[in-house]
């Protein structure tokens, strides 16, 4: 570094952003220093707000400034969906699929004993008394196609279960725009045993 | 966006980095408003402090936050050297190498009288000047390979040339690791006109 502790600083702390490292850091930071200060103020402000102001929705743990989210707060959408996720940015790909309208139920990660995460840690309390809530049909169950998504699901269908919900599971198979030649076998297999008469 | 404005606004104000756009915003935001909090509130405090510090040195136009920049105030360089940059990361570059001791001056961009950039606003003026002091036995013309930048060159040299001076450019040829039939014709032109004799 030839900049002294102040750009130093600056570069070290971009790094804290995913997927940058020590050359991208500098390229940010000197673009921002050479043609874009006020947008460098702007990002400073945007992060003071953002870092103090988001919390968690009471209701489904998704990230929101107000108390109650945009989401549990829109009265047009169904009720008697229930779409339980790992994560926000999991929450955010469901939604710009525009394929559902029902709630959300944020659990912040998978069950993972090894790095301290528990039931009470990823919110299952929290779920199996807004689950109680009548009106609830159907829980669907969005965790990641991993070993520990699905460890997550399993453990969770086996505690809201009370013979009467309909639990459901994402379908697994092939991707859409994917080649054959590169789907991994337990994918392929997920596809034949799912597999669909045409001309039902 | 599901996430109301705040959050909005953080990912917007993401974009200003350079190489991010809509998707990567979305995901540093969700990371650093799971994860890494303080790191967020780190990086605003870093970017406020350098955006509103950091300014040009008076000597060599490198970003610095005193007056004379390290390098301007290293007395162990050669004041007998100056190495010409478009910018602050073309001297990051050449810092990096550890193949020059000498000082520098930074242009912040070439020429390009279309973007209002003329001989002024890239510091002609100051570089005269400071060529004039004594002590100055070559001139390394260090601007990019680029139209623009050839021409800054040869402006520069016009003016800077009174005849006593040694002015000198970066040499051309095949960059190292690279291989042959990748290599631009022009670039090839170059290195077979300045090929040298091995057993020299």
């Amino acid at each position: 570094m030839k900049f002294g502790p102040v750009i130093d600083e600056l570069i070290d702390a971009l790094r804290i952003l995913p997927g940058v490292g020590q050359k991208t850091a500098q390229r940010m930071a000197l673009e921002l220093l050479e043609r874009k200060r006020s947008g460098g103020l702007r990002l400073s402000k945007a992060l003071d707000t953002a870092m103090h102001d988001i919390q968690r929705c009471v209701r489904c743990r998704n990230f929101t400034e107000t108390e109650i989210c945009a989401i549990c707060d829109d009265s047009r959408r169904d009720d008697g969906l229930l779409c339980i996720v790992e994560s926000a940015s999991d929450l955010l790909a469901i939604e710009q699929s525009h394929q559902f309208k029902g709630r959300y139920f944020v659990l912040g990660g998978s069950l993972s004993p090894i790095d301290g995460r528990g039931p009470d840690q990823i919110g299952i309390p929290q779920l199996v008394e807004r689950i109680r809530e009548a009106g609830i049909s159907e829980v669907i169950i969005a965790t990641n196609p991993t070993v520990e998504g699905e460890a997550t699901a399993h453990y969770i269908s086996e505690v809201i279960n009370d013979g009467s919900l309909l639990i459901t599971r994402l379908a697994h198979g092939l991707p859409l725009g994917g080649e054959l030649g590169f789907v991994d076998g337990e994918t392929l297999g997920y596809a034949f045993s799912g597999r669909k008469p045409v001309n039902e």
